[in-house]
């Protein structure tokens, strides 16, 4: 790991040098130039590589699941997504896991709760549920569900339902890396419905007029909204894009909150929805901070890192952190449309979030390289 | 101003003191004591009293106005609503005022802006609009829009509208309590239209999806949203109101917020909408701050310090600070609603919000005193 | 009030308007236009007038007092400074308060307690103290003192001391224009001492390391350290000024602040100490915000609104908001150093804070008007 | 990795789902309830293990590394203390790295900066510096300094000082473990310095009161005082000890803060001073959060998770993530005092601060296994 620059460590081996070190190591003790080079790049080297799951690639997969094993013996009956850098932590991407859920008609999972914080994006079916803090939420395609940290929560698909699927979104990686993550059962297994129905989304999608005496007691970290319906919120974004460009890296890209603050929708985790225009090619850009994709509408394709990733309705993709990327809209009639999580609140939270538009081309989008 | 209780000034007069006043006031200075009970009462003693202004006595005077001044004579041609208690300072209640402006077709007032927050309530009429800073919107009855502090802003009704009638509300007595106030005019009398109509309201009414690229530059204290609909806010209270038991003081109430912080429109003025059931006789209680009311729907009647103020829409009343106030739905079918306008972010930001539950009487509701 | 500029209420007279103006004023109504250029003014037009208090004409009224009034029957004794054009409101100036008060060795006053925020600044003699929820503070020359509303606060003077002075300062007719005031009277007339003499001092005045288990603990919105002593406070200023140039306006300025958030010491007033150095004569500027001074030390001059103050220690004087001013010290080897309080947290929290620097003259001081 | 309890993953192997697993694997995919249990666990597993480096045991290596390597080759000549469980990523505890640097009069490093946030604490020697964004700071035994994230530094020891070792401490594991680490050095390889020596401690260090036009300007998200120096550091402990009883886990424990916001030093890294008084021995807690120790007064033990470390001056300890932990001064007569780095700052921001007093036994502390 030498480097012959200067300020950088560049120190040659000698015999002396190694029965140094090898002393060293025997008292839990290393010489930082052996390292230096490698623990502090000059720029994020993510293990995490750009990866796309494509449905039809996944969905068998999900499907043959129920056929082999029980909820109640899974926990949860999950196929995770998994990066070939990232085995070691079942990652996704960068410290976020992701995952495609199943449940059949009649199946339920018991109740826990953890200090990882959740999410759900629903895929297919009818009938699926997640009762969260006593809070039953019915769910359909592309609904948006938060199950905060440190909240019950516990999801199944009621008996005249259908085999429903959906993708789970999680910082479990990133509360293992902090050495914070807690697990508990429900000492019920199941917990009690305390509120109406999707309470939470009647009380609080209104968004910028929002019920007084529930605005004095909140005191949580998270979003009081737990259903973020698809709906209301496509069409905010298409209303939107009637009257704003949007950004030149997103298409008009809107990101779901907290309504009380403003901020993200879960300390550590962000999600956004996105829109891009038939046709539209944004230009690149990178950052610091991890993203999970999921094509919510149409199809199109993404640059990272110069290479292109193809993706239709249901593919899930990833983007590591610094990595350039860049979407496009292969059609040239329908907007396509992008949701997803990503742990930006994390970079905003410590100070660390960092940008770089590409500029090596004058368009701003990037060669592709033979991958 | 004596009083005979331990810790509070009970001096005697004396012909000494006498002279010594007279001394003191010749230098600009004085005797606490012989003032200190009444600068310092034992709880608020506004100047302001309750009154109510029935939309038959006030609008036969803003129809009349037409006739008497143009607006480009009158500035803005608004019969103002005047507290009896606030002469001198031009205040409906506390240091708010409120008025009443009509404009007929082709009638527009020239571009200004001002240190006081303003803000309007549509009461009548089509094709009225506002600009702000370069974005016009359209307005409809009940509709609430701002004219947030420092923002260029003019008003005016479309050739092809109606005679229109709208309620304005603005923080000017506190401003000039503070010593703040300003005021210019636009350098052009008009300003220029830069966005399209209505843009705000189209990028953030979501509420709780909120568009990315323009939460990075948005630097203002108050809420990028100017114009707030009232059919979706009145819906949000309707559907609120199915979940949602309320206040126990209110009904149903829910706040207009800045949709960026979660905190009020700004950072002077909050406003609020409120929904009594068929029926409902809420609870009497008392806190700091003053509110100015509008029935936005229905009618009915509220107690104001144990006298009883019976409304109708388009009805306007105050209630003053640490006035105790209980609300009444007179229908036994219908909803009543009521929009208000506060000073309560004022009472929030300096520390000084206190409030208290009346506890007079089992039902917390207030006898009524012979008025 | 009438202004012929396009956009200012500009209506002339007539008989049909008189009876109009007359028929809204019998029923609690007004037309704006005859009011609006009053009470919207180009900039702020306060009735305040700057003002200075010398010592020696204050002191011989203060002086007399003990002889008399008593504290038990004043409650406190107190030579009010009364600014003249707000002589309704026993101001200072804008919306502050102040006062000296004096008590000779062995006197107390009771303890109470306020909405209102007060300080308070020592101007002489030995052994006086003050007690506030639970802690007594003992107090010399020059030390500043905190009675943040809300809290339970007496003031005396030990047997062992001499006569102590000291200058008060309020917010009361803040309070009052806000509606907002309470007093209470303790139960007990006094409180009993349950921390450690100086304790709050002792705890904080690190600053830069703060104990952890109390950060914890504190919700209240002012400052933990309820003393500032003079000695290290004067001592950070003249170390500072020896590598800092400080501010065109005001010298080496700095604020008292609340450690745990670095926010003013009490949500409605700040206080500074600022240090001219031997000969310095800064610029001039003008801002939203009252300003109350003592000279802490040496002697100069101030010019406000183009009229000179010459000051020596003890003097108080005040600058009204929007009026320009600058600072100039006498001496050509000494510092002098002024204390003051103000209301500029109201301006920053309400987002009215305006300020101005005065470009009349090449080198930004005033030219003197004769006054 | 099955467990046998309701509501987690207890899936036997069956060659059907062996070969389920190995079809996932081969996609990038796996199956959750592989791993569930493993990734979910009940409570924080660090990896990481209590650790004591004894100053006796390292103080030899330090001392031959100037014997070994040129600093211009090693970039910084520094001995890390590396934890047993984190030797892939150079840690000292959880997330965090520390070590131990030597220089010699006349050397000095090239200057450079890096995402990861940095300190350092000075151990033994005269004459060293570090230059932090153009402000030269001298450094005395136990002074602390910070060179947090973005800022250009580089240290050094002046010609006529002595042999100079500091303790470092960074965030560097977590800045990887983010995908966020950045690295430059500075195009001239050095800084000029551009401002007064140590001027950052002269202008803030008096906490409560701090320099007006300096607090303007600061938009940085860590402490404008850049050398906390010990003397005053440990005078404000020990004169708080006398009047504030403590932490029952920690003594008398005062956190290092940044005077502007009365938060953190930096986002990242929180640190502290605490003073075990003569025979002191605190109660047992637990908490998320790493935290690197080392001894700057006295001697004593700490007992981690039923093990027991003794320490004297120097020593460096370190407490994992959920790692029960006590401290006890073993001197009858002395105080003890420990210096302290953590990541509590990154467990605050991210809402996963979680804390448990022990309650194994009456008086709180753990009883020691036989290690």
């Amino acid at each position: 790991m030498r480097e012959d620059i200067p300020g950088r460590a560049n120190v040659a081996d000698t015999p002396e040098l190694a029965a140094y070190y090898e002393e060293l190591a025997a008292r839990e003790m290393g010489a930082l130039w052996t390292v230096a080079n490698d623990i502090e790049p000059w720029f994020p080297k993510p293990k995490s590589v750009p990866v796309i799951w494509r449905w039809q690639d996944v969905r068998p997969f999900v499907d043959r699941a129920p056929g082999l094993v029980r909820p109640e013996d899974a926990g949860r009956r999950v196929v995770m997504l998994v990066n070939p850098g990232r085995r070691d932590i079942s990652a996704a991407v960068g410290l976020l896991y992701t995952g495609v859920q199943v449940m059949d008609p009649g199946e339920c999972a018991s109740a826990h709760r953890h200090m990882a914080s959740a999410l759900r994006f629903i895929m297919e079916g009818s009938g699926a549920y997640t009762i969260v803090e006593g809070e039953r939420m019915t769910l359909g395609a592309r609904d948006f569900v938060l199950t905060p940290n440190g909240t019950w929560h516990e999801h199944g698909v009621a008996e005249g339902g259908t085999r429903s699927i959906w993708q789970d979104g999680l910082d479990i990686p990133l509360m293992n890396a902090l050495d914070a993550n807690f697990y508990a059962v429900h000492p019920d297994l199941h917990q009690g419905e305390t509120k109406p129905v999707d309470s939470s989304a009647t009380l609080w999608s209104g968004g910028i007029i929002q019920p007084t005496e529930l605005r004095k007691n909140w005191q949580k970290p998270w979003s009081p909204v737990l259903k973020y319906a698809f709906e209301p919120a496509f069409e905010a974004l298409t209303r939107a894009a009637k009257v704003h460009e949007g950004s030149p890296f997103d298409g008009v890209i809107m990101e779901y909150v907290n309504p009380l603050t403003g901020g993200p929708v879960m300390p550590t985790i962000g999600s956004s929805l996105q829109l891009l225009r038939p046709g539209q090619h944004s230009r690149a850009h990178r950052h610091t901070g991890s993203i999970v994709y999921q094509v919510a509408r149409g199809s199109g394709f993404s640059i990272i890192d110069g290479k292109r990733y193809d993706w239709s309705e249901k593919d899930i993709f990833v983007v590591p952190s610094w990595s350039l990327h860049e979407h496009a809209n292969a059609s040239e009639s329908e907007d396509a449309c992008l949701f997803s999580f990503n742990d930006l609140p994390v970079m905003r939270a410590l100070g660390i979030y960092h940008e770089e538009a590409y500029t090596g081309t004058p368009d701003g989008r990037q060669a592709i390289i033979a991958g």
